[in-house]
């Protein structure tokens, strides 16, 4: 079986999580859903939901290097979790730390970064703090409301299950290959990565999905993630034309990367991943597509807790996710060693 | 007049806020309330009230040295918010951003301090965000629910209100003082520094003072700011041995250290500076005694906009309280500089 403990991202939360004494209001348990589900006195119908996210790594990084993409995903990436339980949006708190200098002309862009991500989904900034510190980091705290009759967290999958993403995904890490390869923007410009939260998306599967968490860490993080919560496992067919964007294949035809790392990497974007009953995965289909969106089946869960890829040649691997989400943490901050041992992680699995 | 522009903070707060449409749900105005507040569709009897506050700068400066003081003022810094608008807390959210390498031990005590911060005040931490950063600092996001009929804002300062404390000030820039002068813990621990949330006080001013903000800027600050609101002014009485807290009167007295220093100063703590009608002024005072807080008045509001100390020799003097809080924008990060020059700006104002 494979524990939440063997992810050093989970070790670390609990760190904390683990002096924490739980509120008597609290519906979801540490890990169990993207945004924390609360009662509140006199809103007998809902939930509160709440979320809090900081974009600070990815700037350092040098992965964000407009303003703008700063703030659109600080936004964006509290709205998604709104998005995940299934949540209507109330509006968004900010906290931004800028270092001493900073160009008025750099903070406006992000603001509008975030205010531009909040309107093209009908969002508020409510207000925030600002501070200074040594390195430009944003933070978004979200809001919402949940119907209490239809909660949606990452626990429910049942062995069986269809699993699918919102839509195509990759184009997370389309951005951090060029910029941990330094390879040129021409081939995939950060302006192209203004992932959406899928909130309409939320309403339609709450109620109705089994289990729901975002992409934001990339999807086979994600399902991993899943799968450790839930004690089942996952079949993925791997027809990447189809789970991958357009453009993110062709950054993988142009460059020669395997797309499964595309998947396997550690940035995201905000598709929801989702399981529902198989009776079920059609309709919630048609109502995603008329909102829009074009959903994407990935494969079936089942009681046997491995993360399995079916290959387009007909072969089946297990892929042990721990090893590459545990890399960052294991390869010293060489990006360049990174994505060798990223690489090298594919033969392993024999996918490369 | 005294604009909000004299302010440099004012002034950074508004290129972000500038670029932000209003929530039509939104209660208050920018700059209005400690918290924001918003109407929730489904609970019409009261507001949600939302903050968030990031303690970094207190910890480059190396003002904090304990990660429980850090976590502790981190929790009660947005708890503090929800007191100065009544709001009664829902819970806490947290993003603590952590550097590469950090003794899980350090992250443990500052968790603890959270942990020890929300518990004696009857809050729970519901979850939050883990990221790696250049410089520890820890953002909380607080919730709470507020009566609609008894909304408590920054302004709704009348000329003749009289204007207290929730209790006596000035352990926030004692501490302040230690650390850049560079002066012993023997003086004033940063151990005492555990200022509290008022939100018991916060439930006995909502719907009856006209006014409320807390001090986590320090008093004076605090004081220019409603006064920037509300355009009105305020004449304080220098009763130093009622306004400042005992420990900070003596680390005056074996400094030589004027008083004033200790509300003049930016590191505040979290009292509520409140203006209340003169007649209710009593009634309030006594429900705060009873709730086991020591209020004390600090003066009067009146129509002239000026900021005027009635010294304990019979003089009167005007305050600018714009130079102070201008004074580390402008005096270059160099703290010894800085103090000089504070107390420089004490003997142009005769107080000295």
């Amino acid at each position: 079986m494979s524990g939440m403990g063997d992810v050093l991202e989970n070790v670390a939360i609990d760190v904390w999580a683990r002096v924490f004494s739980r509120s008597p209001r609290q519906v979801n348990a540490p890990h169990e859903s993207d945004a924390e589900l609360i009662e509140v006195p006199g809103a007998s119908e809902s939930y509160l939901a709440v979320t809090i996210d900081t974009v600070a790594e990815e700037v350092l990084a040098g992965l964000y290097r407009d303003a703008r993409t700063i703030g659109w995903v600080a936004a964006m990436a509290s709205l998604s979790d709104l998005a995940a339980v299934g949540a209507d949006p109330l509006g968004l708190v900010i906290s931004a730390s800028v270092p001493p200098g900073t160009e008025p002309e750099f903070s406006g862009r992000a603001a509008r970064g975030m205010e531009d991500a909040c309107r093209s989904v009908g969002v508020f900034v409510l207000g925030g703090d600002l501070n200074s510190a040594p390195a430009f980091s944003l933070t978004g705290c979200a809001l919402g409301l949940v119907p209490r009759n239809a909660v949606l967290t990452r626990r429910g999958v049942r062995p069986g299950d269809t699993v699918l993403l919102t839509g195509p995904a990759g184009s997370g890490n389309a951005l951090g290959l060029v910029r941990l390869a330094g390879l040129s923007e021409e081939l995939f410009a950060e302006a192209e990565y203004r992932p959406s939260a899928r909130l309409s998306a939320g309403g339609i599967l709450r109620g109705r999905a089994h289990a729901c968490m975002d992409t934001s860490d990339g999807v086979l993080t994600t399902l991993d993630q899943l799968m450790r919560l839930n004690g089942c496992g996952f079949e993925i067919g791997c027809a990447w034309e189809r789970v991958l964007a357009r453009d993110v294949l062709a950054l993988c035809a142009s460059t020669g990367t395997p797309p499964w790392m595309m998947l396997a990497g550690p940035h995201g974007e905000f598709e929801l991943a989702f399981a529902a009953a198989p009776g079920d995965a059609e309709a919630i289909e048609g109502d995603l597509r008329r909102a829009g969106l074009a959903p994407v089946r990935l494969g079936t869960a089942r009681e046997r807790e491995t993360l399995t890829l079916a290959l387009p040649d007909g072969r089946r691997t297990d892929v042990d996710m721990a090893q590459a989400r545990n890399l960052l943490e294991t390869s010293g901050g060489d990006m360049r060693n990174y994505l060798s041992r990223f690489r090298e992680l594919g033969k392993s699995w024999g996918i490369e």
